[in-house]
């Protein structure tokens, strides 16, 4: 397989965006890219967008070739695809894409990820997230996420002792690196007692331990390693793309708090990718609930399982811990635009690899990891991405 | 890029399945895909699947992770991903699989299609389908699919002379095709009269010149050339995919009667396989609509501009004509599950490259071509096929 990676990367700002259309949201992500990977814009070679249900959202299907009009290069009959894996759309688009590279088609790709939920009404935003869930067997009895992770989450604490804290401190951790984020849903930190003393949503979770319902999009342009020097003095090279599936629903899984989907999809991204888990200067990690960032960092081995809430107490994953994860502010407090999010992720470890993050920036960072997930595990794609 | 090859296929009966749910009918286009390709299954290492409309068809995305969990496979984490893009959902499927082995970093890939379109009540069905249109400029304002392509088929009149003896003739043909093949959803042949005189659905196009809504579900496993006479002695190699895209709506074409993107499509999968279109011995082409074979056969460069029509009058495309087109039935009389089409059509190929069609079976078929569109022409996709 040939070496890919990113040149360029474009984000919207992220919320609750009633004066952007679908269409505005995915060509403002795109054309920022495009602007910054340095190429003309004639040179792609195809596009990929993640979205998980524009159907629903939108009542649009037939993503792939609406971004490619959107964005004005349907006259270039250019190919375009739509991914979906419900959350980890994003992601897989990425992965799609980066394939379609390394096989040697591809050259120069585009890959969006959008997703436009703040415009259905009532409970439909939750509605439409619960198909992620198995709508046979949890949706339909009533199930939606935040009940879902409720109970990994008390299990987890049944389990190994993780406390209300543990997890509240991963909601104020995210906002504190949101805050710095001006792309950010919410930038703005949280108190501890604030996310303690939040409405309950599913216990132990409160309002604050879910990500928000979000408007947003974006976008990164990828390239043959060999052809990026001609656009850009800065790529960053995708060293794995590791993928993994699980049940459907979290009742078929061999443990509830385990999501191995992520033990997997890290597995084989580390193996591609040929470095340890200590390489890693810093992760975006899926924290769709609070809970879920506690189990991604331990399945995907920076620590033994069940001492996830340990290291949130250790300040292990803050800004100037020795692992930071989700500078971005996260899903928590970036913001979770489904199909974005797995885009937005690898816009941040690129950001960061380059030396461009600003105030959140993460000192000497190397090689950094993205963890996006799908439901409540049963998709799950793991990129590891070096600056060189 | 490597080598790629069919070396199992699976269909489900197509047509209104009361009595079989979504997981059902994947499962088992699935496994009889499987057992067909010799295989036993632990050697698969990822899984792609077609399906437009989930969300709004059966309230439910994360569709990837749900085939592999219904097909048996979750617990061994094999990826798995969705791809969309409306009626050529099934093809892009294939084409990611194809990519994905041609890379060289997955060996075996099974591809399956599906759609479960009849359990929705009223128009929604039509209304679902629409969302492959242009919502904002087209299916908002109450232009649904019939009427946008009747729209393409009185220009060609129009401007070619095309007759609607022509268009009905189309529907003829593929019935008297479809009665032959055990898996279609309407096993019967029907007469010019029976077409010309049924209710008028938007002029010209009655009933007869409309696919049918459709339950049904279709796979492929493909395996990397090399590895494939490990399983089979009968793979058919993948000599090319070609993609292309489009304005989602209608009114952006330059020419409305013209699917640029299959003449692009085409064009590059003419170059890819080093062939021309004298070499092929028969093609699956997108029959959503009559007048949609008409324009697929121009497109695809088997004659010139116009003569469509005058080729259906010298039965060229009749089963023991020069060039056979849909001698499955194609989508008029087989069915048209749209996420399962694309995918169904290379099963349809595979079939009779193997010489397997039996009372359909085209004498000495060596080569033959898929054509899978989405919407009215904004995504194509087009894979040629060879027996070796």
């Amino acid at each position: 397989m040939r070496d890919v990676a990113v040149i360029g990367v474009g984000l919207t700002k992220f919320g609750e965006l009633w004066d952007k259309s679908f269409r505005e949201l995915i060509s403002e992500a795109g054309s920022k890219a495009i602007f910054d990977s340095g190429i003309g814009g004639l040179e792609i070679d195809a596009m990929y967008v993640g979205s998980m249900s524009s159907g629903r959202f939108i009542g649009q299907e037939h993503i792939g070739a609406l971004v490619a009009d959107a964005s004005g290069f349907s006259h270039l009959n250019i190919p375009s695809t739509r991914v979906e894996g419900a959350c980890a759309s994003g992601g897989l688009a990425v992965r799609e894409g980066y394939l379609s590279i390394a096989s040697g088609l591809n050259d120069v790709v585009v890959v969006g990820g959008i997703e436009k939920m703040n415009d259905v009404s009532g409970t439909a935003a939750t509605e439409t997230l619960a198909m992620a869930a198995d709508q046979e067997w949890e949706a339909f009895f009533g199930a939606t996420f935040p009940s879902i992770y409720a109970m990994i989450a008390t299990r987890h604490m049944h389990e190994y002792g993780t406390t209300r804290e543990q997890l509240a401190q991963v909601a104020v951790k995210n906002h504190s690196n949101g805050a710095l984020n001006p792309f950010a849903q919410y930038q703005r930190e949280i108190k501890m007692e604030f996310v303690l003393n939040a409405p309950p949503v599913a216990y132990p979770l409160g309002l604050f331990d879910c990500s928000p319902v979000t408007d947003g999009a974006a976008a990164v342009v990828l390239c043959s390693l060999d052809k990026a020097k001609n656009f850009t003095d800065k790529p960053v090279k995708i060293i794995a793309s590791g993928q993994a599936s699980d049940s459907l629903a979290l009742h078929g899984r061999r443990d509830i708090c385990t999501l191995d989907s992520t033990v997997q999809a890290a597995k084989k991204a580390f193996k591609q990718a040929n470095v340890t888990q200590k390489d890693i200067d810093l992760a975006e990690v899926h924290d769709c609930f609070t809970i879920a960032e506690i189990c991604a960092i331990e399945d995907l081995g920076f620590m033994k399982k069940g001492e996830g809430g340990k290291a949130i107490d250790e300040n292990i994953t803050n800004l100037n811990g020795s692992l930071p994860v989700n500078t971005s502010g996260g899903l928590k407090s970036k913001g979770h635009p489904v199909g974005a999010t797995g885009v937005a992720q690898i816009v941040e470890i690129v950001t960061q690899l380059r030396g461009e993050a600003d105030k959140r920036q993460v000192k000497d960072a190397k090689i950094g990891l993205a963890h996006n997930v799908g439901g409540s595990g049963a998709t799950c794609i793991v990129h590891i991405l070096e600056g060189i």
